[in-house]
């Protein structure tokens, strides 16, 4: 069926969904200035602090071969414990050969991200248990779901790539899953996606598919070029987890991107202060990618910032808080310091899509194009700390990233845009709907919404007093509707098709973590 | 009844309401620099677009005496015409006088506002011909409406100021509303308050009610200090209406702020482009400061920027847009350039308490702050493009601005805050819930909200599953009912009762507009 529809298509001209205006696909680049919170001074102090936690205290990498890396590099280990001290120095020379500029390659390659500095891509929500949308509640993730989300990150042209399983799809059998879900990435989206570093077979698995979804016949041809993408989490405080090691080498052995992002929730994985936990954070993050530079010197690392907060009352997490905001920038400090691209997030706590939802949404998205980062995780979708994937937050939150985009394109400044000959032509007590100046740019001179209503409160009520929550309900299903799948070479889907087939008869992967 | 309430209270702390956790009053800085999204010479090129308009086009001033003081000043003028051709040469001198440090004093020395550069105070919602909750939905506003907005602004501390009336009580004959407003404000309230400048009786009895709120026994005492201001919105393009100049010309002289803030809507009363409507709103905003400047020189003016844009399809004003936060920010550099306080708002054009509603006003804040606005008009329950306030929306802004508020206090990075010995003292693997550095530190290190939940989904579906905005409900609700009016001496609280009835007794003003 598949195939079929795939050919059918055949003709129809490559872009997302025309069912609804949007912005053209983009690379977003962000001309402003970033907002720098700490000093020079300052962030030398959390950078030292950083060193000494690694050298004093120690990380345990709960993984023989890396620690054996480690050791051969110069750090200080011990026999019986999975402790590894790391000097400064040998993380300075590791660090050196990472690169700072980093293009992800999409299979289509006008979807291609530019990570370098002054740029930034968004992502989707990734790995939500459950989803909702207010037609049918909150429930556990499953494979319809999990397609329909990958359907609206293709069709919404702001979303540069698929950040992980928009949800899990629990309906699918653990050990297979990942190869239902990355053959549905490769197939459903033409973007660069994720694959979770959970060991090495699913991410050999991972880089197959993507491998013949690329059209690359060698091994050696994918290598030329970075086209998967996996998060590290560290299991802060201070500890790297061997089956996420063991995934991670296997992407930087391929030239593939880890990005590193400790997971760093102050007062409970992290000190109670901003300024401890990003010192913890920066010392995770550098011992993870440090040591991707010692398995595959100048592999493509980034730097993740994930510190937020946990309330203090409930001891949940807290997102989009002042101090997440804080954090999130001085994120981009401790990166540029670094000369690696960086990765925050669009995340906040509510458990519904309402005013908290978007707020604390709001604070996580300027917080990171301010902070300069180059990678937006959970750009589109996530509440709930991450327990959820809301398909009617997919849409708010596209049209958040829409105008966030819009935002970053400078106003010109020309004769013409200064417009005094309108001035002049309308003069005062005049308006300026009919004069030239105006007629020859009413159509764009403006952004236009996805979702926001602008019309007065007596047309808004005659259209049914619907609030934005419920306009994305319609939006999202219109859009999934009118989704169009992106074009394939056949022989590419059956060889994706046959090997998922030839994996899943043997079982998948050996263990079901 | 209120004097004798007033009484009964006298021992009472001077606190705002404590029935809820909120940020104490502070004067909010702004330590982060400013984002500058043009360059000097493209601000030079919008500074010498202003000028060209007022030299070549002219601007409408319907006051004779105005115009007459612009023709001594070297205007040149024409007889039967309103038109005014200012000169940059005279615009410079003039505004060499504007002070730039402004300090706004309430009657409450405490809740004084620094208006100079660096520090940023928030303001109501006002002029709102509407007001609204969830229980009862839109209608016309009344008096009871707008005193229970006052109290809402005088129990939250993050509410600096009234930026005019919170509502509109219709119920009240306009030709004696200001005066049972004003002397609301003063009474019910003890922060600085706006008075509308519709003519100059208006002001003459604002100024009064002030003076004696104040305790001033002399005009000349009062006049030491600027303790009231006005918005003095031009008629786009380039109109200054005759009972606003009046109004204006009357609080310069007492040596009061008028914030001249030019209502360029791109597209319909200025340039379709933010260059053009920037240079227009820059325009009307030095001829209003200059007229005052020629008046009384050395006066408080403020640089009030409202760009935005209209709807094309539908015509509608919109706020929160790209284009707005541009002009938002650009307004500052603006101000800047001139050296005097900047006024910017918190606004969206959203038709109920939604995620709209919620991030055009995030785009607003954050375009205000990062502008370095020194004034947010609107901050708290502007809905619907102003033609709401909303009970709600006060309290999911107070949230905001709270936020806001902390985020500008950058993280405190010291050895103790890095906290080494914490991480040394927890170690891999382990949490930092029991440490001393958490236990030291844990009641105020992180930001409280009024009104986020951060439950797990099971605890707040057990609380009912409230929105954001059901719960924003039940909170402005308890502030009012726990509402304490701030001390008065009963001199003063009998003067002003007997002024206001002696005024109305008199009919009022004289003119309905």
């Amino acid at each position: 069926m598949m195939q079929r529809s795939g050919r059918k298509r055949n003709k129809r001209p490559q872009v997302a969904s025309s069912a609804f205006q949007q912005l053209a696909w983009s690379q977003v680049r962000t001309p402003y200035q970033p907002i720098e919170i700490l000093d020079e001074g300052q962030i030398d102090a959390i950078c030292d602090t950083a060193y000494r936690i690694l050298e004093e205290v120690g990380i345990d990498i709960l993984h023989a071969e890396a620690k054996e890396i480690f050791h051969k590099a110069g750090a200080k280990t011990e026999v019986g414990s999975d402790r590894v001290f790391i000097d400064r120095d040998l993380i300075k020379e590791a660090m050196s050969h990472a690169p700072s500029d980093v293009i992800l390659h999409a299979r289509n390659p006008a979807h291609n991200l530019n990570l370098s500095p002054g740029h930034i891509s968004f992502g989707s929500v990734a790995s939500a248990p459950n989803v909702s949308d207010i037609e049918r509640g909150r429930r556990p993730g499953n494979q319809e779901d999990y397609r329909n989300l990958l359907k609206l990150c293709q069709s919404l042209n702001i979303v540069h790539f698929v950040a992980g399983y928009p949800v899990e799809p629990v309906d699918i059998l653990p050990r297979i899953r990942h190869l239902e879900c990355i053959a549905d990435m490769a197939l459903l989206t033409d973007k660069v996606y994720h694959a979770y570093a959970l060991g090495k077979e699913r991410i050999t698995d991972a880089l197959e598919i993507t491998r013949i979804a690329h059209g690359c016949k060698s091994w050696d041809d994918f290598k030329q070029k970075t086209r998967l993408f996996t998060i590290i989490n560290t299991s802060s405080p201070l500890r790297l987890d061997g089956v996420m090691i063991d995934g991670a080498m296997e992407m930087a052995r391929h030239n593939q991107l880890c990005v590193i992002t400790p997971f760093t929730l102050s007062g409970a994985m992290a000190p109670i202060t901003v300024a401890g936990a990003l010192a913890q954070q920066h010392a995770e993050a550098l011992a993870g990618m440090t040591l991707l530079q010692l398995v595959a010197p100048g592999c493509p690392v980034a730097y993740g910032g994930f510190t937020s907060n946990v309330d203090m009352k409930s001891g949940s997490p807290a997102f989009g808080t002042p101090e997440n905001a804080q954090a999130a920038m001085i994120g981009g400090q401790l990166a540029r310091r670094i000369g690696v691209p960086y990765r925050s997030s669009n995340a906040n706590a509510s458990n519904c899509v309402d005013a908290q939802a978007t707020y604390e949404s709001q604070m996580s998205i300027w917080s990171a194009i301010m902070g300069q980062a180059n990678m937006l995780m959970h750009g589109a979708g996530w509440i709930e700390g991450g327990l959820c994937a809301s398909f009617e937050k997919v849409i708010i939150d596209a049209e958040m990233l829409q105008m966030m985009t819009k935002f970053l394109q400078p106003p010109e400044i020309t004769e013409s845009s200064l417009g005094l000959d309108a001035v002049k032509d309308v003069g005062p007590g005049g308006h300026f709907f009919g004069t030239p100046h105006t007629l020859k740019r009413y159509e764009t001179a403006f952004y236009s919404p996805i979702l926001s209503d602008w019309n007065n409160f007596e047309n808004w009520e005659e259209n049914g007093s619907k609030t934005a929550t419920e306009r994305a309900h319609s939006i999202y299903k219109n859009i999934i509707n009118d989704y169009q799948q992106p074009d394939l070479d056949i022989s590419k889907k059956d060889e994706i098709a046959d090997f998922v087939a030839r994996r899943t008869a043997e079982g998948g992967v050996s263990g079901d973590f």
